[in-house]
């Protein structure tokens, strides 16, 4: 055994799995406030469900095989066919719009690299049922909310807002078929750091009107002057432009598409979202319009180490008990009722020497020890910051229902320490 | 498309995700008040760690495939494996003993029933490096207190504690040699519902023995006493009774097992698990004394269900602001800071006429109403609790930052009507 995991995969010790918490917590936080309500989906599906109607550039990256009962099934590579599978399936039972969201795992076979791994997180947010723009500054703006509850601000992002109508009228106005316009959407989408000359080498007579539009010589769409409206309106406006480079490459958009960028324009994207309005009818659903975004994990957390943002400590109990072996019973039963009481709370299992136990409390980063030595006897135990090195004695009683009493109480240790 | 999911496979829609919260975070808490941290690993390893080294029948049900970089990998089947792999890797930095826990989701290809689909969420702890049997009282411990946190108490569940050594004695007692004792271990794990009969018929000259231990005629081992002194003294002594006939299927267990069910036996194990001291050495590592459970969803929330927990409603947000349409901007400002200020706030994106914004705001579960009408312009807006159709004026202004602020706040409305 390698001791590594496959390649492309990772391993959350507890150090990064607190800063993974972090982003989770602000995720879930800025949907609650949004209105948001969560869902999840299998991680496993029919692989139909992504072969048949999803954009090309997915299946090539899928995780699929067929399983034990000769079904051929894939990893989702993201969630929005999920999504519309089951919005198809019980829309009826919820009030439109719908606001749902969700932090699935999503799994892709590519090339490993600087912040995009073979599966990550995802956090996705939708809104199904409404066409007002109001929906995709919804989005936008629970987006905005979710990254400044990590610290972020529009000095560090930047929302960039585009629309593939307006794509479309541009292309059909330079004569492109409806036929092939996907294909060049998805050659534009690639065109993030290609030189004028590749463009125009991979453009043709397209060039020069595309490169206009490269200089952000265009106008803003009528979906896009709403979409910023309603920004501004929640309290974002200075987080978003105008960005007709962005197109998204997937084949399933329709409206107002639109990427978190870091403002250096350094990293890949944080985030990408946009219309979809006719998927959830192609996937065999009910013809409803439909927005979502979806931010993943890696990249945003290299933004967020990039900032020097903190994370918390992984670390593990509060309060350790430390107690003579004489008091080992007791130890146990005050253990016991602190974790009850919601403290966390630990001790040897072992039942070491007296400094072994002390010398564990601080190694395993606890803020308390809690003394239980010889005087306990005389309802009597001690308290000692381990940082400080203070100290103080404390009292103990059982009350009527057989359970221990400290006084003060966990709660108030840091005032009588003068901490 | 179908709209259904795979086959053992589970859409988690709002209000079976807010189910499975209150048990992740009863989780959480009881690992934290133990002084457990979060862990997470790949969902997807190579297929060796789980062939090599671990129990048969767990290999059979392996969802297992060759990626495209032609390597054999298989979605987890369980976490132990993982967590023993990531320990191989840094145990080095961490103090012993290592308590960690982690709520995987995990995938075994089995026939769908009652409590087991193909996926699941499991909550895993483990004590790595603590060689006394207090690290099996505290892991039963933090079990106790993870489900009592749910409303359960021994009067619903019953921890049930054997000892992997005290059977390999009995065994050898009987004459069955080293090697077969796997295989007698396995079909005595299989035994449960069995009539003395089919024991007799399958156990052959071993069948009076057993029946004497199936009959409950045996004493406790030193190990077991230990435990269930550890386990009295964290305060859950009356959870736990010894129970031989638990021998836990995997092959890697090595000394005390346990196995949680409910009280009238009529659900499959809430949890079980076990001191399994060689496994991480035969997986490369150090050679670790490790000591874990697992905990599945499934089960449990058949249990929580069967007792008639009652589980938090999926409803959307707590506000929803209402505005007539020429003061739309105001209210989207209003949404804006009231979301940014931690209250749960919805609105109608469409923005529809008056009736059909608060017909929205009942059908979508929110408790208030803010009024954004025409008494806006003197400082006025008003509140209406929906439920009890109670109304009243509240006043806002802008403070110096230009932040619009509500007087009395969304926190003292409840006071203010009376409610």
């Amino acid at each position: 055994m390698t001791g590594q995991p496959l390649p492309g995969f990772r391993d959350f010790f507890p150090p990064e799995h607190a800063a993974l918490r972090v982003i989770f917590q602000a995720w879930r936080e800025a949907s609650r406030c949004s209105g948001f309500t969560e869902y999840e989906g299998p991680e496993l599906e029919s692989l139909e469900l992504y072969t048949e109607k999803s954009g090309e550039e997915i299946v090539g990256q899928l995780y699929h095989f067929q399983d034990k009962g000769e079904r051929e099934v894939a990893l989702r590579p993201e969630m929005t066919p999920t999504l519309a599978r089951m919005v198809a399936s019980q829309h009826r039972n919820y009030r439109k719009p719908i606001k749902w969201f969700s932090i699935p795992r999503l799994f892709r076979y590519e090339r490993p690299q600087k912040g995009r791994h073979r599966e990550h997180y995802q956090w996705n947010c939708d809104m199904v049922g409404e066409k007002s723009v109001m929906a995709e500054a919804e989005l936008i703006g629970t987006l905005c909310l979710g990254l400044s509850l990590l610290g972020l601000s529009a000095k560090d992002v930047v929302v960039k807002v585009s629309d593939r109508s307006w794509w479309d009228s541009f292309l059909e106005k330079e004569g492109v078929g409806e036929a092939e316009r996907p294909g060049v959407l998805r050659a534009l989408d690639r065109m993030e750091g290609a030189t004028p000359e590749q463009r125009r080498e991979k453009l043709g007579g397209l060039a020069p009107a595309v490169e206009a539009v490269w200089q952000g010589r265009s106008e803003d769409s009528e979906a896009v002057q709403g979409v910023h409206r309603g920004v501004k309106g929640l309290g974002y406006g200075d987080w978003c432009e105008t960005d007709y480079r962005v197109v998204r490459g997937l084949a399933y958009y329709t409206g107002v598409v639109f990427e978190v960028h870091d403002r250096a324009g350094k990293l890949r994207a944080v985030a990408g979202g946009g219309r979809y309005d006719g998927l959830l009818k192609r996937l065999g659903g009910e013809d409803l319009p439909a927005v979502g975004f979806g931010m993943g994990d890696a990249v945003l957390a290299e933004l967020l180490r990039e900032k020097g943002m903190s994370t918390p400590s992984a670390g593990g109990a509060e309060i350790f008990v430390v107690a003579e072996s004489a008091q080992q019973e007791m130890a146990w039963d005050v253990v016991g009722q602190l974790r009850r009481s919601g403290f966390s709370t630990d001790y040897d299992p072992g039942a070491g020497k007296w400094g072994k136990q002390l010398e564990m409390a601080e190694a395993k980063g606890a803020r308390w020890a809690l003394l239980v030595g010889r005087e306990v006897g005389e309802g009597k135990l001690g308290v000692k910051e381990l940082a400080t090195r203070k100290q103080s004695e404390i009292r103990w009683r059982m009350d009527a229902a057989g359970k221990i009493c400290l006084e003060p109480t966990p709660g108030e240790w840091a005032k009588v320490l003068g901490s």
